[in-house]
């Protein structure tokens, strides 16, 4: 399935979430990641955030469609993933 | 079309493009917003951006499915959207 996760954690876990994400998707904008994934993988990076993330305060947005092809994207001024390889 | 619109602009802006898209969309967390808007809204929204924003430096994000039922969203820790009456 193709997904996107947006997130708006405490600035301390940051580098560690966009860390452990680029191991699954690809690194979009500040905090947004997108790519293929299978329902095991998506299940493993909803336990992971389970785990590190503070549930009181962080928050995760999961956007799921079955396809890519559901899906459009538009990009209005510079593409951030362009800077991928030197993050 | 369902719309979802994720931005990274400079910080001096972003209370007027919040103040802007909460016209037309839902806030779901700090710099996302989403909801159903019709080809020509989204097509201001995108003119307003092309306006407002620095396309050397800002980006912003849409996704769009022809409905909200190709997509399904799950949430990890807290909802923000639920403050959006105190903004």
């Amino acid at each position: 399935m193709y997904v996107l996760i947006v997130y708006d954690v405490d600035e301390k876990k940051v580098a560690k979430v966009n860390k452990y994400l680029k191991t699954y998707l690809n690194w979009v904008q500040n905090s947004v990641f997108e790519g293929e994934l299978t329902e095991a993988q998506l299940n493993r990076i909803m336990l992971w955030f389970k785990g590190h993330l503070d549930l009181e305060s962080d928050s995760v947005l999961i956007y799921t469609a079955s396809s890519q092809k559901w899906l459009s994207k538009r990009i209005i001024g510079i593409e951030k993933n362009s800077t991928d390889n030197i993050l």
